[in-house]
């Protein structure tokens, strides 16, 4: 039999790209992509398609969304010039100013379209409910609601599940994984803010620089930084 | 008070107009359109404005989304030359070639995204269960399943509702509604196929027929083009 296909949400971090090696352990990878106006498109998108070519992933298997109306629709340091990235909005409770108003359910829909043409089992997404710091979207409540939404609303002979692996896992562990599954990390951008070399200050860096540390490994990208 | 805001998905077919027309009742409208590379898609953007002007709403409370990947991922005759409209998939379980996979949920999460910017109460979607010929994202058990994904996905205080106000009425019935709502149906556009001149043939020129002949009045557009 066939080995089944899973969609898997790449965005070219570190934890999409672990999330991808779990999948290729038993799925055809059919990866999506999203350029939504965030600060760091082009290098994010350099990181999916060399993680892609990593894993020998045909063009034909490969989506990159354009889901620009979520710049336009603002709300979120990662799209907006005018709001500083490092800041915590301080009205809320305490989630980031980079958090991007209901974007991994946007991801997700167009995942689960996809998924039904392809007769896709499963949809792999890479978010950390701690890591995360607070993102409603990234918890896995949140998760099952969408699993049951794709349930309500596809084909009768559909059906999907929304898989994510490494939520309730620490970055170091993550890290771990992905270097026992031989996962590119060293193809991989986390920097929310730089295209060339990472800040080392936003939250990202900041999460993936712990994590390594933690690991007691050398963070492959800062090697070739270097 | 100032009155809320709504946002409505306005394809610029008469569900969704009557629909707009509904909401207006209460709140202020924020209007969302979507390209899809759908093969009527100029005309169904220019119904889309020709109806923001109607009902006065400015720049600002206009979305029009790019989702242009519901046609690269294919699947349907709405996006795809090579699939006729006027078919019936027969080894599926009735459902229309014209079914878009989850086309809807692609739709209320950017409705969502936008809808928590805008600190709107509620999503408007003109679904309609029976004429729409069993789409599964038609269904209201699908906009349930959506509206808890949204309150799972969102901030702790974003609270946005999904109504769906004609779902579970026959296309008469709307087009009453929307006469005594003064809905602008003469600006409205159903055909699938044509951009010029209604079909006349496919389901949805057929439901519109059907519809105004039952309640005894004549479609207005069908008097601009004769």
């Amino acid at each position: 039999m066939a080995r089944p296909i899973a969609v898997v949400l790449l965005s070219g971090g570190m934890d999409s790209c672990v999330t991808a090696a779990i999948a290729a352990q038993d799925y055809v990878l059919a990866l999506l992509h999203a350029n939504y106006g965030q600060r760091t498109e082009q290098r994010e998108l350099q990181a999916f398609h060399d993680i892609a070519d990593h894993y020998s992933v045909p063009t034909e298997l490969r989506l990159v969304l354009n889901q620009h109306h979520l710049a336009e629709i603002g709300g979120s340091a990662l799209t907006d010039p005018s709001i500083a990235v490092l800041a915590t909005d301080p009205v809320s409770t305490g989630i980031p100013a980079t958090y991007v108003p209901f974007r991994n359910a946007n991801l997700l829909a167009a995942a689960a379209s996809w998924a039904e043409v392809l007769e896709a089992g499963a949809i792999f997404a890479g978010a950390v409910e701690e890591d995360s710091s607070g993102y409603p979207d990234c918890r896995r409540t949140f998760y099952d609601a969408f699993e049951a939404a794709i349930e309500a609303g596809t084909l009768p002979e559909t059906h999907i599940r929304v898989i994510t692996p490494v939520i309730g896992l620490r970055k170091a562990v993550i890290i771990q994984l992905g270097t026992e599954l031989r996962a590119p990390l060293h193809l991989t951008w986390s920097c929310y803010l730089n295209q060339d070399l990472p800040c080392g200050r936003c939250d990202s860096c900041t999460h993936r620089a712990k994590g390594f540390k933690e690991v007691g490994i050398k963070d492959p990208l800062a090697n070739r930084s270097n």
